[in-house]
C-alpha cells in the first residue's frame, strides 16, 4: 500500500482523544502524519507545523487525498458514525475512537460497509494493547492458570471527568463499563450468559444526569465462569486499572503502575508516591501499541483484533447492564 | 471471677478447631486449662499430660467443678448447641465456634439463655479478631477513607478441605461466606437491603452434595455502599484472604500474608515463596487475641464484642444469599 | 535424659532477654521450667506462679537440682562467663545469650570445659534461626544462585537503645557487628581474608563513649566474594534488618517485615503501616525455633548449630573491624 | 537561537548511544533532527529518510551549516575529544556521552574551551535525569529524611557487555563506577574525604584485560556520611539499578523497574516478570528528560546542570577508587 510499509495518515480532531494520538503518531516511525483536521485552526495550524503537514476545518480535503492511507477519528462521539462512513467511502482505512454510533444498527452499517469496502475498521479498545493487561490474557489463554474460574475488574476513574464530558458521556454502562466487559470477553474468550448489576450515587450532580458513579456488575458463563466488575467515576488516589483472574492452577494479577519506584521509609510507615494520575500516561503504552497495530493491519494485512462480533457484544452487554440496573434483576444474555 | 484475672477453661474437642485452642491457651499466661473432654481418651490424656489438667470423654464432670469459669466448644459441629446449653445451665461462661445450632431459633434459645444466666457467650468470628482486618475496619470506621463506597472481599480455602468435611458443613453459604458477610457488616456497620448470588462447580464430588465450591455475591445498601464477595473452596496457591474497602478519600487493603519475607530475582523473575498456606497459620494470631477477648469478657467484664445482633444476621444474610442462588434473583433483606 | 523428650530448664535472668526466652518457653510444649532466678524477688515470684516452678536470687539452687537439664542463661553481660563455667561444672547443659566472657581465652575456656563434660554449650546467634534469613542461607548454600559474589547486610536498630545500655554494650563491633559477620560466615561458609571498616557519629552522647552509631564494614574473601555490612544504632522508621545475596544465576533477599498487612491509597500515596518495631517482635520467631533447637541439641543429641569455631571467629573478626576503624587500614584475618 | 524554542541538531554516530538518541529525538517535539553521520553510509540514509534531514559520512559538514544549533556526540569514546573541539570551535553548542577524553587534561580543554566561546558544554551523565533517581535525590537534599548518614548504590548490568566493548571501555571503574560517584555527589552534594576499593573477578576473559567485574567501594565524607557502591558486570536477572538514602529521619530507595505490572501467585509462590533487562528501556525516560534539558540550556540559557567540578570529580574519584583497588588501601581524596 504505501513505501515501506509507512502509514500515511489524517488525524481527525485535536481534543483529549486526539492529543494521545499524536503522542503516538510522533514517536511511531512508521506512520507519517499527513493531514490534522480541528474545528480550532490555531490548533490544527500548531500540529500541522511540528509535522510539516497539512491542515484544515474540514475532513473531505484529506479524504479526497488518494496520498492518506487511514484516517483516525477522534472528534466527539456525535460526529464518528459520519465520518466513518464518509472516510470507508472515501476508500480510506479507519482508526476510531469507540463509540462507532448511537447503537446497534449504526455499528451494524459501519461493518457492513467496511466489508464491502475491504478496509480495514480497527475500534481503539486501547485497554487490550496495555502489555500487563495483554500478558494476563495470553498467560490465561495460554492455560498457565488452568480453568478460569473467576475474573475481577476493578475501574475506577481519575481525575473525576467534567460534568459536561459526564453528561454527554452516554453514561456510566456505555461510556466505561464497556471496555471492562470487552476485557472479560477477550480475557475469557467466551460470552456471559447472564448480567446482574447494582448502582449509586455518591455525587450528586451525576444523579442529577439520571447516572450513576459506583457501579458493581456480575457476570455467569455457562462454563462456570463467574465475573465482577467494580467500576468508580471517581478515585482519590489515581487511576485505578486492575485485573485479577483466577483459576485452577493458580492467578494471576495486572496491577497498578506508579510513575517513580521511590520509596520512603519513615516513622509513618512505608510509602510509594501514587499511582499513574490518569489514562493518558497509564494507558501511554497502550496507546502507541494500539496504533502500531492498527498500522500492521493497514499495511501488512494482519487481521484486525477487535472484531465486528466483539464491538457488538460489548455494546449489548453494556446494553443489558443497564437494563439489569434499571429493572433490578438479572438479564438473560441471548446470543 | 478468679485470682489475678486468671481464667479457668475446660476445652471441648481436640478436632481441628481443637488443637488451635490449644495453641492459644498454651501461650496465654491469663487463661489455664483446667479439663480437657474428647471422645479419644489417648489424645485427651497426652494433653492432660503436658497441662497437667485433668481428662475425659464426658462433658458432665468439667461442668460441675466449680473451679471452671468457662466452657471452649470445640466438637464438631451437631454437638454445638447442646453443650452450649448445658454449659450456660451450669453457670459456665461460653466460648463456641459458629454455628451454634441448626436454625435461627436455636441460636435465639442460645443468646436468651445467656442473658437469662448473665453469662457471656461469645461467637467466634475469628477474623474479626485478625491485627490487620481489624485495622482496616478501625479506620473505616474512624473515617480515615470518607464515606465508604465499596467493599470486596476474596475468601479462597487452602487446603481443599476433605470430603468428609464438606459434606456435613453445611454447604458453603453457611461454612463460609458467613464470615465473609459478617466481616462487611464488621467494616461497614450497616445492614444490606440486598443480597444476590451466582454459583458454579468445578470440583463435581462438592457439586454431587448439592453444594458449589465457587461463589460471587453482591450487595446493596442503604447508604449506597456496595459490596463483593467471592469464594472458591480451594486456591492452589495458599489461602487467601483479602479485603479491600474503597472510600471517597482513598482505599484500603488487607493483604494476603507470607511465612517469609525472602525474594529471588532470577532470570525468570521475581519471585516470593507462598502466602501463608491454611488457617491455623494465617490467622494464628487472630486465634490469639480472641481467647484473650473472652478471657477479658468473663473476667473483666468488658462486653461482647460480637453480638446476639451481628450473630443473627450473618445466618440470615448466608440463608437469604443461598435463596438467591437457587432462585435466581436478588432477594430482599427483612430487618 | 528426660522423659518424652521433655526438656526441664532453670532461666537466669528476667531482663530483656530474659523476657523472650519466658514467651518462648511458655509456647513450647517440649519445654518445662524448673526454675526461675533474678535478683528482683518479685519479678522471679510472679513468673513462679505463672508457671508453677520454683524460684529464686542464686543459681546455686537449680543447678545442684538433679532434675534440671539445662540453664538458660539471660543475665547481664559481666555474669555469663561464672555462670556458664558454673552450670557446665554442675552437669547441666548451657543456652547462653552472648557474649561468653570479655575475650578470647575465656570463650577458649568455656568450650573446652564444655568439651571436657560433654555437654551442650549453646550460644545464642538468634538470627541464624529467623525462617527468612535461614532459608535464604539454605538457598545459596544449595546453589541455588550459583557462585556467591556479594553479600550484603543492612542492620539498623530501633528503638535507639538507652545510654546506659549502650555504654557498657561492649561497642558497637561486638555488640552489633558480630551478628552480622557470624551471618555473612553463615550464609557463605567462608571466612574472610581481609576487614576494613569505617565509622561515624550522629549521636554526640555515643561519641562520648569513644564508640560509633554509623559504620560500614568492607570483607574480602578468596573466593572472589566480596561483603558489606552497614550498621546504625538507631533507625527512625523501625527494626531495619535486612539481607541481600548476590550470585551468577540470581539473588536473594531477606527482607523486612511487618506486622500489618494493610495498604492505604491516598491521594499522598500508597502506604503500609511501619516494619516491625525492635527485635522482640521482629526475632519471636527465630528465637522460638532457637530454643526448640536447643531442646533437640540436649534431647536428642543433634549437633549444635553453632560450634567453637563459629563463636571465636565471629568474636575475633568483631576484633579487626573495629582495629580497621581505629587504625584506618585493611587488616588481614590470620587462620 | 531558533525559532519557537526549536533546537536544529545533528547527531554524529548511530551506534548504541546513538540509538537511543534518536528515540528521544524522535518523541521530542522541541528537537529537530537537521543531520546525522555515521561512518555506516547506508545507516545514516535509513534515518535520514525518517527524520527528511541531510547526511554523511563526516562531521565538517553539519559544523558548517549556520543552520545547526547543537551537536550531539554519540560516536565511540576514541572520538569524542576531538569532536567537542570541533563543535565549539564551529559555534556548535555540545551534548556528549562521557567520557569527554583521555584524562583529566582534555576534560579541562573542553570546558576551557566551551567558557571561551560561551558554548554550553552538556555531559551526559544520564542517571542524574531518570526520574525516580532524581526524586530521591530532590527528597534528600529538601530534608525529607534529615541529616543523611548512609547512601547505597547498587549498579549491576545486563546483559553482558561484548568483550571487545568490556576491552575498550576503560574499565569498570571510569566505565561503570563514575556513574555512580557522580551520583553520590548528586545526592549528598559533598565530596568524600577517603576512597576505597576491593574487586574480585568471576568471568575469566575480563580478568585477562586487567579489568574487574565485581567491586565494592566505601567512601567516606567529613560530616559522617557513609557511602557503599557494589558494582557488578552482569547480573543474570535483569539491569539492577538501586539507590538507598538513609538519614536521621527516615530512608529513601529507587527501586528497579518492571515493565509489566503482573504477577502469578501459583503452588510456587508470588512472582512478578522481570525488571528492565538493559538500560535503554530502563533508562528511557532519563534520556528524553536528558535531551529535554539540554534544549532549555542552548534555547533557554537555563544553566548547565552539569558542571565542569562534577565531570573532573568525578574522573578523579573514579581514579582514586581505582588506585585503591590496585594498591590495596584507603586513599585521601585531595580537593
Amino acid at each position: 500500500m504505501t513505501l515501506n510499509n509507512q502509514l500515511l495518515v489524517a488525524l481527525f480532531g485535536l481534543g483529549r482523544a486526539g492529543k494521545f494520538q499524536l503522542e503516538s503518531i510522533r514517536s511511531n516511525p512508521g506512520v507519517s502524519l499527513i493531514h490534522v483536521v480541528d474545528t480550532d485552526l490555531e490548533k490544527a495550524k500548531a500540529v500541522a507545523n511540528e509535522f510539516g503537514c497539512e491542515y484544515g476545518r474540514s475532513v473531505d480535503e484529506p479524504l479526497s487525498n488518494a496520498g492518506i492511507d487511514a484516517a483516525i477519528i477522534a472528534t466527539p462521539t456525535g460526529e464518528h458514525f459520519g465520518q466513518i462512513v464518509a472516510s470507508l467511502n472515501a476508500g480510506k482505512a479507519v482508526f476510531t475512537e469507540k463509540p462507532l454510533g448511537s447503537g446497534l444498527e449504526e455499528i451494524d452499517t459501519c461493518f457492513q460497509l467496511a466489508r464491502e469496502k475491504r478496509l480495514p475498521l480497527f475500534v481503539g479498545f486501547n485497554r487490550r494493547f496495555d502489555p500487563s493487561h495483554s500478558s494476563l490474557a495470553q498467560s490465561v489463554r495460554g492455560g498457565e492458570i488452568g480453568a478460569l474460574q473467576l475474573v475481577r475488574i476493578t475501574s475506577r476513574d481519575s481525575p473525576l471527568p467534567r460534568m459536561d464530558y459526564i453528561k454527554t458521556s452516554g453514561g456510566i454502562f456505555h461510556d466505561c463499563i464497556v471496555h471492562d466487559l470487552d476485557m472479560i470477553r477477550f480475557i475469557s474468550q467466551e460470552d456471559p450468559i447472564e448480567v446482574y448489576s447494582v448502582g449509586s450515587n455518591f455525587i450528586p450532580e451525576i444523579q442529577a444526569f439520571d447516572d450513576l458513579d459506583n457501579v458493581l456488575v456480575s457476570l455467569r458463563f455457562a462454563s462456570g465462569l463467574l465475573a465482577s466488575i467494580d467500576v468508580n467515576r471517581f478515585a482519590s488516589y489515581g487511576y485505578d486499572q486492575r485485573i485479577e483472574a483466577f483459576g485452577e492452577k493458580g492467578m494471576l494479577h495486572s496491577e497498578n503502575r506508579y510513575p517513580l519506584s521511590t520509596v520512603l521509609s519513615s516513622e509513618a510507615g512505608v510509602s510509594r508516591p501514587p499511582i499513574e494520575f490518569s489514562f493518558p500516561s497509564r494507558y501511554r503504552e497502550a496507546y502507541h501499541c494500539e496504533l502500531e497495530t492498527f498500522r500492521k493491519c493497514v499495511v501488512k494485512g494482519i487481521p484486525l483484533p477487535i472484531t465486528y462480533e466483539d464491538v457488538r457484544m460489548s455494546f449489548l452487554l453494556s446494553d443489558l447492564a443497564e437494563c439489569s440496573y434499571r429493572e433490578g434483576r438479572p438479564m438473560r444474555v441471548e446470543g
